[in-house]
């Protein structure tokens, strides 16, 4: 998957680092050729690797890296022939490191023969859409998006610069923002799951999804529209795999939401939370700012700012452990 | 999203409401001119409203409506500006007025030059199928159906009048009755998940899928075909996102399933059974009628009619309770 | 479903038990024609069913089967026109006759005109490819792939022999053993979830993922590459539909994983183990060999060999029984 033929002097990392304000203190000489970054176990001798979590100590000591990220507690671990990278934050520096070697996929400017596109369809500069894809009438495609193949968008979806819509999407009644990331198998803006609990009478959802910049949604998750007004998913939101979003949900800012997560229709999610994978929060709740939702709670009602909370239904979530414990000492 | 265009006058929605049995008294001139129904926050002033929620009390004294569906008891909260529509149900008056003012998608009786149709395809009158759509041999298409892009069916499925099937989805082994809304990227009549637990044996299913009439059916859900005889979704069940039906299980009539509920093999559900988000239930159970299911229940054995259930191993739902307080109060 | 003019000699399946070390004793002539397996319920008279959930004590008694696979100390409870099969295990021989009426689907060695496959493509003898199929650079697929409608396959794919791909897959950045079923909707290879908790710096995935042979994997699941190195699921592992596998989780051999279970990155599963459906497993975890771990459980921790645990936190399944017990009698 890697490009074998990278190489990069270490004094050009050492540049990229200082810019993000990371000084790197190394006697690996300046000039030295770097062919990317791996895992301690796996690095051949012209690649780089970090070293952050203390069970994989017996891979170090054994790594054949060039030279390994690490704070300067652990140099003494490492074998002769890697050199220490001594840093504060090793992991940050992988994370960086994977972006400056391995940088995000950008635009070929390629659109497909195969593709079905409306004559009334607002196709920006360097687009690059896939096999099989169908757009509908009045979309605007802002520059720079990639869209993958099997995907369809719906009747006036406008799609911001630099997002990448994954295979097998499928994008309606929705606004989405720029730098996006949604991957394959996702279901945006259909309908809710919306009728009245006694008559049984179906809603029409009329409403749409909006979704900020630089928000990232991962596979096979479901975003419903509103049944009327927005669902909402501000800017910097990140959503792992298979989540369920409902509709009329507003994210705010920030929040992290890991796989599996279910969220009930017309509830709101403050900004700087992070949810659990498998947590569920029911509807019309209100979650405030900062909130963490440990994985498989159950959350029944609304949560102030700053609390974390676990269980179901979920409480502080010292106080769920006490219980754990409890039951454990009856 | 909206028809900007949508005029109705009022009379006509009076006239729609009285055939379903619900008076409307309101001060509102019958030739008032409606342009939709809308949030109390974002509704305009040629639009209607609703008020249900008393979370919401601040919008509805700042909303900009023309008239609002309310109880009696709460039209001095209303602005000037906004006239009280007067019902007993606010909630069932706006999902009527939903389907009013936007009613369901009809076939536009236009078949994509860009599908693959197996010449032994039985298709009737005012069909819409979209792009990149392959339908195999011996399938029956019944009239008004819609079948949107990159859909695959399989040999010998039939699909009912008036029937939605979204984007993505894949469909094989199955009948499919009247007026039923399949929502995109769902997977219906794969093999299940079968083999003999002690010498891994796999089971090749043969049994098919059979679904009724008005079966509303969520995005990226997965219903497995049985191994023998049939997965059986009866008449007007509906099904939210991301839910898993296994092999041979069967879902009586009007049931209600929430998001990313799961249902092992063979067991059976009951009819008007309600089952929250994220519950799941074991294989090989027979839960009654008219039973409910918390959320992130899960079930574990035989329940009988008109249970409300909760907590894992789900118990009735009042013990439940009751052992979270005992729980805290150690 | 079923082919209706299948007929078999009764000797032939005495002979196809026989290699299977399966002694069949039944007074019913070898020259008997049979025409497949079925429940007791629905099975005619021409074909052959099986009874081992004494539930279905009452079906057994008015089945209309030829023959049932029986135990012997059951046969008095067959109605006179159905004959005895006697055998220890009356489900095994169901799942062996599944796989003799209705053997695997094999490739029919047709590659659809309607599909778009890079001209470096390795493509080996009688593979089947379907409609609106995309296969990108330098991928490698072996003898007899079946390939169905609607999937991407990514630059540098490797598909091993007689591996079947269900309609609308996406697989990116992975190596696919032999023999193995990836049903439909699932995707394989995409990023992970992964960036710094702190700083939120994304991390760009350079891994991959590494799929042994005779592996199942149901409907609507995720599979992420890891970061560095590889997500690997070794020989013989199956999962049921709608499950999460973060970046770098491995599972070990002959695994067994109930839907919607989703394990988070980096978590090593032993060989044979046995997970319900909903579990979830958190990151970095060690869970040993033979481990069985209850529905709907949250393993926090790693586990030893042969542990069987429940509960969340999970916990030894005898603890967490006395539990429950414990709460209802306080």
């Amino acid at each position: 998957m890697n490009n074998i033929n990278l190489q990069i002097k270490f004094i050009d990392l050492i540049k990229y680092f200082a810019d993000k304000n990371i000084l790197i203190n190394s006697s690996l000489s300046e000039n030295e050729l770097i062919s990317g970054i791996s895992s301690l176990e796996n690095a051949n001798n012209k690649q780089i690797s970090f070293f952050e979590d203390t069970k994989l100590v017996n891979f170090l000591k054994k790594t054949d890296a060039k030279a390994c990220f690490i704070k300067n507690e652990f140099i003494n671990l490492l074998p002769k022939t890697c050199l220490p990278i001594i840093v504060d934050n090793p992991y940050l520096c992988f994370a960086y490191a994977t972006n400056y070697f391995y940088p995000k996929r950008i635009s070929n400017a390629k659109v497909s023969q195969n593709c079905s596109i409306h004559k009334n369809v607002s196709i920006d500069d360097n687009i690059e859409i896939g096999n099989y894809v169908t757009i509908s009438e009045n979309c605007k495609i802002s520059k720079n998006v990639i869209i993958e193949n099997n995907v369809f968008i719906d009747n006036d979806v406008s799609i911001g610069e630099n997002t990448f819509i994954g295979n097998n999407c499928v994008i309606s009644n929705s606004i989405i923002g720029k730098n996006c990331l949604i991957k394959a198998g996702t279901i945006i803006g259909g309908s809710g799951f919306g009728f009245t609990v006694n008559e049984k009478i179906s809603i029409e959802h009329i409403g749409n999804v909006i979704i900020g910049d630089n928000v990232k949604i991962g596979s096979n998750c479901t975003i419903d529209r509103a049944s009327i007004d927005s669902t909402i998913i501000e800017d910097n939101v990140r959503l792992d795999n298979l989540i369920q979003i409902a509709h009329g949900v507003k994210i705010s800012m920030n929040s992290i939401i890991a796989a599996q997560v279910g969220i009930a229709g017309s509830t709101i999610i403050g900004s700087n939370c992070i949810i659990g994978g498998q947590a569920g929060i029911a509807g019309h709740l209100k979650i405030g700012n900062n909130v963490k939702i440990a994985a498989k709670s159950g959350v029944t009602k609304d949560i102030k700012d700053n609390m974390t909370i676990a269980g179901f239904p979920a409480i502080n979530i010292k106080e769920w452990k006490k219980n754990m414990i409890k039951l454990n000492n009856i």
